[in-house]
């Protein structure tokens, strides 16, 4: 089927292709002249018979005004996709904006990184049964083959939930194979790190995609000592812990893989200077100044 | 090559059948004579030729009296490998008795449950070159083919160690999942649980054995109304944290998942009734009464 | 000096009391026909004279409308002071509100609870200088005698800042005292939980008003036999985590304070629920039924 | 009454100061000769009359073998105490070892520190009510004047097991208020962070005697700029978390207060090492190297 696709980066740049090997007739939009097929968002649109599909794939701070632009040049009947990383609660008052001048809305979680050309995008899709049923075709051609990789997970925001979730999640599993990293790291009996994670890629219960990457890193790198233990935090991880305080979920796991996060990016603890205060006034234990 | 093996239960029994397809002579005992090769540890070690190699795989309970048995049977040269789920501190101590009457000794974690026979054990394993070159043959036709799913980690203790670790990477891998699964299961939003996770299988960051068996348990339940929110907990698990606080080790998450096994077998919380204690006296607070 | 008080409920009625009781004239209004001291809120602007003070002390639910219908009958120059737990990011919004027709805002967080009118409320002010510096007659016979129990915290909105992370360490705090009771409670040598309690009130490291409160608690009902594991949350501790996330702060003992009591409160753990599925899938382990 | 004490550091020394101004007959030996009353342990058994009491107050390290020299002087009949910080579960083989030749134990958990001289010892006691009823003059003298700050806890084992509890709440009461100061000194709000602890020490449900101590290193260095956040810990607080591990307790705040410490003693976290090579292998996200 045709499709506009606005954003040709990293992600929107390796869909495209894949959607034009599958078939598809795609007009894609970017700012960067090198990579756009038009010269702008209403000469996109222009190239769209109607009713049309548009799929956004932009950074989220700009997917709002994008969207808004887009309002003012489609039609009632057509459709907007906005496959990039926006917060759920962003989805319902978009799609109720769209509504009012007729146009659909569809939000859809998109995974598969750089991988995702080759081996297909897992997609977490949002929207009505009718304009899912519509998109299907670009659906299949992005997801991998099989029965695995796509789900239609509820009304309009549910694909940007699923997403969420499924990056909170992402969260606690890679810290809890760090800490175990960790742990072995420090063992006096374990002399083969990297052989341990190799060990467990087949046979075991801690096997995953994750684990694969794990060992790759460690084969290049055995001690990782070319890298410092920083890490920054996307919003799907904040996202999802303030979603479990909203919905009364207990999660420690994912909150202290989060937490981690942050600590790693400080260069000195306030509220460990607090306790060694504390420790300093009642003890007289040893302290460290600055 | 001729093993003699003890303990011929799920697990043992399985592994002489994967051991014996592939070439091996085992010798096998079990307290169970409808599965015992031999009616006694004795006549097990008769008709092992000298230097011997018996391999133990009986519940951790019962392992410290086994080897000592069969430490009263065994010859100089001889070597005992235990596959059971040992503590890593005992190895050492074990090893040390075996190796003043000249036999050997070598720690096995052994992973792969039900599945094993058909895929192979993946094995983590702790002993000394020599020993661990003898029993290559043994090992390779446990293991799964290919380059994973063995690793000798490092001297007598290591193996154990290993996968002390490995346990306790999958207690927060689990929880991670699980609080996952929570919150998506609380959404007013995710109309179809089973079927995100079923999404995630392909093409995703979080895919894993573990989410596999997840999906599998939701077809078969998509609620998991049939089941209730209790867990065991092993050995290893307890182990990982208590060795991540001798060689201090933040271990945020895979602790956060053994506590939360342990409120799951707890009909009340004494700390929560503290806390509803407290509320009560400091500012009449609703409280629930028994 | 004169002071309007909207809400004579618990915290309002005792505040009226130590007010008057000080020498101020407080005209108090509440819907309750027993406990007001004019008819209406008109009433209550009428018998004040201009440049007018009014205290708000109302629930949370209904300050927003409280706050509106003060706007339309007080003049420019009088100030608004709320007192309520709002939320600290209602409190700009509210004054810039009230601003555009030259009303001042204050917010006060307020402690103190039911001890309040005997010992005085401790409070966290957020304002401009001048109108802080209007009120501090008021302020002065509210609190604690001595140099504490009073805190101009900084312009509008750190006064209920404040009092949300009092509230978050609130949570810490009891939290630690009632893992530190469970811990007793199940260990075989202590026999007298209630007397380490009772030791601890005098010369001890962790010596405090919750303890002392615990105290009184275990002297009552030694094995708080009487009470259920159950805690309600109020919006602070939420708010604290919340805050904690937007500004990358590491919290992970308020948070496992606020999730305990999310906890708490259910049946049973869905969480939990999707480990057994696991357990169930991967090993055989025994399950609970429901 | 008349006492050996064992130990005369900062806190024995202070202790003998406080028997002595009670009235108490104290014989003190120290290795350190401008501390010590009597040469040698022999010499303090000697001027001691039958039936003896002797008070160690070692540091941990030394405590076994002092008590194991004191067996060899004493005899049937004497008491040894041990207030220092041993952990509960060598007092059981002690007291077994000691009671063979007819020698008493009790162990005692004191806390006070630097403060304990002027306002006296809490004392957390385990053993015979024989025993304890023969050092309640001592006991008396030590602890402060009123009804708190003495308990017995239960049998030999139950002072230790109390005062490593005690140690254990106070590390998460340490961290609910350090986590409480870092989000205050992160705020764009509250400018008077000092402040805000100042005010709480009175009419607060969040007082107590850390609060104090807080308040008054903030009044010394506003910001803690002096400090580093670097805290070691000390036995009890591990102890406490393996404990709960034993008895299956949650405990996720105090072993996140215990953690925090493990954390701000590394230059670098491996674990977040393991999430930056994470990242890097599947987004080529960035990262920072070394």
């Amino acid at each position: 089927m045709q499709l506009g696709l606005v954003g040709l980066g990293r992600m929107g740049g390796n869909m495209r292709e894949r959607l034009r090997t599958a078939g598809h007739e795609v007009v894609g939009y970017d700012p960067n002249p090198d990579l756009t097929d038009v010269a702008s968002l209403a000469e996109l649109v222009e190239k769209l018979a109607a009713p049309r599909a548009v799929w956004i794939m932009v950074p989220a701070a700009v997917t709002e005004q994008t969207v808004d632009e887009l309002a003012g040049l489609l039609s009632a009947g057509d459709i907007v996709i906005d496959g990039g990383n926006s917060r759920y609660t962003d989805d319902l008052p978009r799609s109720e904006r769209l509504n009012t001048v007729g146009i659909g809305y569809i939000d859809v979680g998109v995974s598969g990184g750089v991988w995702g050309r080759e081996n297909g995008y897992a997609l977490m899709v949002g929207g009505s049964e009718e304009h899912v049923e519509r998109l299907m075709p670009v659906f299949e051609s992005l997801k991998p083959p099989g029965e695995f990789g796509f789900v239609h997970a509820g009304p309009v925001g549910a694909g940007h939930y699923a997403k969420m979730v499924h990056n909170g999640i992402e969260y606690g599993l890679m810290h809890a194979y760090a800490e175990g990293y960790e742990l072995l790291s420090k063992s006096e009996l374990v002399t083969n790190v990297p052989g341990v994670f190799k060990s467990w890629r087949e046979g075991t219960v801690v096997r995953s995609w994750l684990l694969d990457l794990l060992d790759i890193a460690l084969e290049e790198d055995p001690e990782l000592a070319s890298l410092r233990g920083y890490a920054d935090d996307t919003g799907e991880g904040r996202w999802t812990v303030e979603e479990a305080i909203r919905l009364a979920v207990p999660m420690n796991v994912i909150a202290a893989s989060l937490f981690a996060r942050f600590a790693s990016r400080q260069d000195d603890s306030p509220a460990m200077k607090a306790i060694a205060a504390l420790r300093q006034q009642f003890g007289g234990h040893a302290i460290h100044k600055n």
